[in-house]
């Protein structure tokens, strides 16, 4: 298959709630960014986060395997330092081939989840 | 009509959850594509579902026709197999004439549903 | 100030729940397509809808003032003639000058509302 | 880092409920324009307001500090003028430096809320 996508992407909203209700892990508070590597080489991925009035902190590095997908939560990035919940943050994600990325938040905070999700901005 | 659209679609994020509540099959948890077919011409669209652990699986074939929207629920897939539930993947959409693809998520697993959607990533 | 967006505009999900809960009108399950007009003139807007199984309908006539918004719900639409409930539809939105168009809906079947949106596709 | 995005984005979709439900500042009902600057200066933003019935409002000029992301409530926005609540809008926002626009919504009208999400139009 052709490797479709872009190698940068944005994420301007995130926001990962300190709480959640219901049965964990399925239904803990999270943010997902979902990259989808249809190409036949690993994906070399690297993750700057932004937020309101620190510096930025990154890069955190994963890798997403020729043609997997990888839904990576951000709760689960914790080099070089975990992302700090309630917290407002933006993110830049850049890979060294074109990949696909798509935002998705599960908000369980109240007794029934809220969902959203994005395509990502590319360039 | 003008043929609106592109040739590839790509939806990063796909989770059918295994379960619902509500009456079936109006609230059942589902995952869709819709594709919009403006052309003229039937669209022969094959699609290619990733994982995160093991190799893509398809093409699953599937006809639009000509000036027709088709609401594909991937939980309807069944050939060369079903998609499974409690799974992530993200899926390739691609067409032999233009169409535009929308995705779209039903998640009934609690009392109250919640809803997402986006236009599909496009190249 | 300038004129923004594009001419033609795609909605390939839409569907608009036959029944809702709570108060009317703010309640009633909608489906939206928010035109926004930034320009110094008048927009005349042709919107036609796309069906499962049978022939598209339109076009549907609106018109958006000179730097104004339209949030216009298909629920309103009645000439040619109703959008049906309960049915999977989606459409191609064509203006004669630039226009932005984003896609909302309130599903309010429930007790409690869910609601989705997106930017539409354009070219 | 590069600088990422455009100077221009459409929200074409605005709605403050004028009511919520839960704690508060937490949920009340709001709308957010997260903006990200990944430039090394400041940017300067200016937001002007579209309505159904009456004339565009604005500029509100708001700022985003070099290498930060401000997710802007526009319930804060102030001067020249509050925005209205339980009244449609429309927002397009201009900086002199590239940005990335996402737009979500809280809507906390009922007991358990719901959540939207687009990356905005660009150009």
């Amino acid at each position: 298959m052709r490797t479709f996508g872009k190698k940068t992407w944005v994420i301007a909203e995130g926001y990962i709630p300190s709480y959640g209700t219901g049965p964990e892990p399925e239904f803990t508070s999270h943010e997902t960014a979902c990259i989808l590597n249809t190409s036949n080489r690993k994906a070399q991925v690297e993750i700057t986060l932004f937020f309101t009035d620190k510096d930025p902190v990154g890069p955190y590095r994963v890798e997403v395997e020729a043609q997997r997908t990888k839904h990576l939560r951000f709760n689960d990035l914790e080099d070089p330092e975990p992302v700090p919940k309630d917290t407002d943050y933006a993110c830049v994600i850049e890979s060294d081939i074109p990949v696909v990325v798509q935002h998705t938040r599960l908000d369980s905070r109240q007794a029934e989840n809220a969902l959203l999700t994005t395509i990502a901005y590319s360039e």
